[in-house]
């Protein structure tokens, strides 16, 4: 254990980060004042207390402006956020401002303001109020809710988190045949594996396109920015074609799909690169084909493990390959594709 | 929402499951009851209630076997579990065994037992007992804690979770040239450079053992089980060589490096292929020095999103790659490797 306090060292930083182990959800709270007052605000101290009778708790600052609110509300409502609701959490979560403005809201009893979209809804009426040092603790009956299947929203050690079911297999050693072999808990082989199998649905396209694998990689890096350097394409192909890169740009500028830029290319003495029409409509294509393909591989995995998954490899390529971050810093803004 | 619940209709397990919703850490709690027996149990319905003075909460079944030892003892401990704690979870939530066997435990006021390795621990005089329906709902006062950098264990949807936190980039657009290009939000870009830029680490050590791409691919999967037939290669290989895993075989057995196995592939009329001796040593030569890359960037990554992030490639491989399984499932059991 790397921190310890005692009654006697109580640093109120520590205790709080202490306390952040504990992951959360996120809620929002809602209630209608009695004199008409829409009130809401983020917490993270709800849970469940009762099934029978239906209990829920949660505790609110005795110092929170909307204490009086509360206290006097007979009802109030609790929102379980979803994973694509972090904004609507920051937006209750700061003082002073109209929360509830431009919401679609559904009504509750006694006025209380429903949010939509959330990943459960609890409409409560308060049982209990009782005293919790410099916070109130809310203990409510159930009187409905509702649920929709969606990711959450974590909070933990005082940032927001995604979330991801466990399998089993997580906490299983893998078989191999030689001990520690290329296998499953390997990171090389599972980014081969993987590249290479969803590749595989990619390279029909490909080849109705009559571009080889090198082709392709030039070809998609030209989509990235309006022209390439010869640095920036050794950077962004750096480790996937070396030398075999040149060789790829001249093929589509043969072929009429690329061409030398008239542009200078900036602090850049070489040659630059850019798509020519026929070059952006067949990245078009392209683009719109393995989209097709990732969106049923992403339908399948399932929506927020995809995001997360996508999460964790950019943040792998910032650890194994910072170059390649400065291909897109350095990008100019979004050119509108053809219409 | 897809579910909708009132007073009339209330369905208990339909609420169990809106209130899963609510992602949570997971607790152990524990005390020395008066008799001196130990009690300890699984909760995720602990939170933070007051920071000054110090308050927590967390709430016990009114039919707990536990709840006249809790009820009656004066001091007691929650720990805060870390995602390789699953297993002591487990434990905690079953009745009727000796939950502590076997544990190195340390000892707090009135003799409560405290575990060790969590990710945080208070150690709590109750500060009120307060009825909440069928629980009751413990305050304590904390008097000293610790706390571990570790990721939590996280309970989500009736299962347990992992955690992973959000980086700002994850809720913004990303730029790009052309829109929907190959770019930081496309899975397949992601993956090739992953792929790209870790193998590139890798490549020198092949180099040096005078390996190509191709022969390290098909060497690597040599390494999964003890003799692989011509058809586990094709599923092994399926959109990684193709038709050059034939060459790349040969080449590696012209090398000495494999030898078509002696003992006929069972099911399957092809050849089948092994290891020679040389073979073995090479290959555990290259897995030494790829676990050696991989450890380093799985150090700057983080453990917690490292296991995270080959949890969820393996998943996406049960999407993507079903057939790829076949290869493990019919692996014979480990083989130990020459000391």
């Amino acid at each position: 254990m790397s921190t310890t306090a005692t009654a006697a060292t109580f640093d109120p930083a520590e205790f709080r980060k202490a306390l952040g182990t504990f992951a959360t959800g996120v809620t929002i709270i809602t209630a209608c004042a009695p004199d008409g007052t829409l009130v809401g605000l983020t917490a993270n101290s709800f849970n469940s207390v009762s099934l029978n009778p239906p209990l829920v708790l949660w505790s609110l600052a005795t110092n929170s402006l909307s204490l009086e609110a509360f206290r006097g509300a007979e009802y109030w409502a609790v929102h379980v956020l979803s994973a694509d609701q972090e904004e609507l959490s920051g937006r209750f979560a700061r003082r002073g401002e109209d929360k509830f403005a431009g919401l679609d809201l559904d009504e509750g009893p006694g006025g209380t303001p429903l949010l939509k979209n959330c990943a459960a809804r609890f409409v409560c009426r308060t049982a209990s109020q009782y005293e919790g040092g410099d916070h109130l603790i809310f203990i409510g009956e159930v009187l409905s809710f509702d649920r929709d299947e969606s990711a959450p929203l974590v909070f933990h050690g005082g940032r927001y988190a995604h979330a991801t079911r466990r399998d089993p297999a997580d906490s299983k050693p893998r078989s191999a045949h030689l001990a520690g072999s290329f296998g499953e808990d390997f990171l090389g082989y599972l980014l081969g594996r993987s590249h290479f199998r969803f590749f595989a649905q990619i390279r029909p396209h490909l080849a109705d396109a009559g571009l080889s694998d090198e082709e392709f990689y030039v070809l998609s890096s030209l989509t990235l920015k309006p022209t390439l350097s010869e640095s920036d394409l050794s950077i962004g192909l750096n480790g996937v074609l070396d030398d075999r890169s040149q060789q790829a740009v001249q093929s589509l500028v043969g072929r009429g799909l690329a061409r030398r830029s008239p542009e200078p290319s900036g602090a850049d003495e070489g040659a630059a690169y850019e798509l020519t029409e026929s070059g952006r409509q067949c990245a078009l294509r392209l683009i719109a084909a393995a989209k097709a393909v990732e969106s049923q591989v992403l339908e399948r995995l399932g929506y927020n493990d995809a995001q997360v998954l996508k999460s964790l490899l950019n943040r792998l390529l910032a650890v194994i390959d910072p170059e390649g971050k400065t291909l897109w810093d350095s990008a100019s803004g979004p050119v509108s594709e053809p219409t």
